[in-house]
C-alpha cells in the first residue's frame, strides 16, 4: 500500500474534471487495461508525463516497454517538434498502439519498434527523456547501459519503483531487491539528481547532470 | 492521511542518500522547523521543486508565502540566470531567510519582500513559476487575481492541496472547502493543465496554456 485509496480516488475525480481532446481514445485504452488487467500507468501518471514533457520540450523520448501505447499517448500529445520511440516484445501490443495513436492523430510523432527495448534504445545517442516500464529486475542494468545515451539535462522516468509497497518488506524477493538497488543507485549516483514521486506505484524522476 | 507512513520514510531515506552541497544550511533549516513546528515543505517536495525549476529554466519565480526560505532555497539553488522573489508578512521569518540563503551563497538569486504576497506578486508581469504557500482559504482568489501575471507556459505550484486528507471529509470546514474549490477550479479551467502530486501534503502542479 502506497497512497490511501480515498486520496487516489479524490485525485482521480479531479483528473476527470479536466477536459482532454482525445477522450474517445483514452477511455477505450483505460477500459481495455481494466478488462484484461494490463498494468498501464493510468490517468494521474499520464498527466504528469504530459507536464514533464511540456517543461522539458524534448526532441527525443525513448520508452523501454510501451505496452499498447498508453504512456506514449501522453508523451506524444505533449511533444512539440520531436519524436517518441515505442518499444515492446509483443507485436500485438504494438499493433494496438499504432491503432490508438493513429486515432488520436499522433502517429507522425512516434516510431514503433518490436524487440528488446534496451537494445533498441542503444541506437539513439541523444535521448532527452528515457522512460522505463519493462522488467523491473532489469532497471539497474538498463540505466547502467543507457545513461551515456542520455543528453546532459536529460530525464529518466521509471515506473513501479515502489512496487506495490514491496520495497518495505523485510525479506523482499529478487525482483523487489533489484528495484531497491535501482532506487538506491539513482539517488546516490553523482550523475543524477533524483526524486521518487508517489503517484500510483511510484515514479522515479531524475535529471542527468 | 495521504501517504502510508512507511512509504514516506522509505522515500526520505532515499533522499538522504543523495549528497547535496548545502547540508550545513538545509539541516539547520529542517531542524528549526521540527523544533518550533514550522510547516516547511520538506526534503521530498524541495527536491521536486528543484527538478521542476531545472526543467522550466525560469527567469522569474514568485513565492506567495515564503516562511524562512526553505522552498526558496530549492528554487534558488536550481535557477540559472533568474530571480526568486520571497514574500512574507513576518519580518523575523524574512531575516532568517536572508541569513540562510546568504550562507548557501544564493542571496544574489533572491529578492526578499515584506508584506501581502498576492499584492506584491501583482508587481510582476512575467512570472514563470508562481508558488502558493500562504493562507489556504485564499488560494482560489489569489490565482484569479494573479493568473494574468503568469507567462504562457508558466507554472503554478500550490502546497497543502490535500490538506492532511481533510479534502475527503463529508462536512469540511471553511478552509478545506476553499481548498477543494481551488483544486476543482485548477482542474476544470481551460486555462490550465493541472496535476495533483501526492508528495507530503499534496502539491498542485499546473501549466498555463
Amino acid at each position: 500500500m502506497i497512497l490511501f485509496e480515498d486520496i487516489q480516488r479524490y485525485i482521480d475525480k479531479l483528473n476527470y474534471l479536466s477536459k482532454v481532446e482525445d477522450e474517445d481514445v483514452l477511455k477505450p485504452m483505460e477500459e481495455f487495461a481494466q478488462k484484461v488487467g494490463f498494468p498501464i500507468v493510468g490517468r494521474s501518471v499520464g498527466r504528469f508525463l504530459y507536464i514533464i514533457t511540456k517543461l522539458k520540450n524534448p526532441k527525443l523520448i525513448v520508452e523501454v516497454g510501451s505496452g499498447y501505447g498508453y504512456s506514449a499517448y501522453w508523451f506524444a500529445k505533449a511533444i512539440g517538434n520531436g519524436k517518441v520511440v515505442l518499444t515492446d516484445y509483443n507485436q500485438d501490443n504494438l499493433d494496438k498502439a499504432r491503432n490508438f495513436l493513429s486515432k488520436a492523430g499522433l502517429i507522425e510523432k512516434v516510431e514503433i519498434r518490436l524487440g528488446n527495448g534496451v537494445e533498441i534504445a542503444k541506437d539513439y545517442k541523444n535521448i532527452d527523456i528515457l522512460f522505463f516500464d519493462h522488467e523491473k529486475a532489469k532497471y539497474l542494468d538498463s540505466i547502467l547501459m543507457l545513461k551515456d545515451n542520455l543528453n546532459s539535462g536529460g530525464i529518466v522516468i521509471a515506473d513501479n519503483t515502489l512496487w506495490h509497497g514491496k520495497v518495505l518488506e523485510e525479506a523482499p524477493d529478487r525482483q523487489t531487491k533489484k528495484i531497491k538497488e535501482f532506487n538506491e543507485y539513482m539517488f546516490s549516483s553523482p550523475e543524477f539528481f533524483t526524486t521518487l514521486i508517489p503517484l500510483r506505484d511510484g515514479l522515479i524522476v531524475a535529471i542527468k547532470f
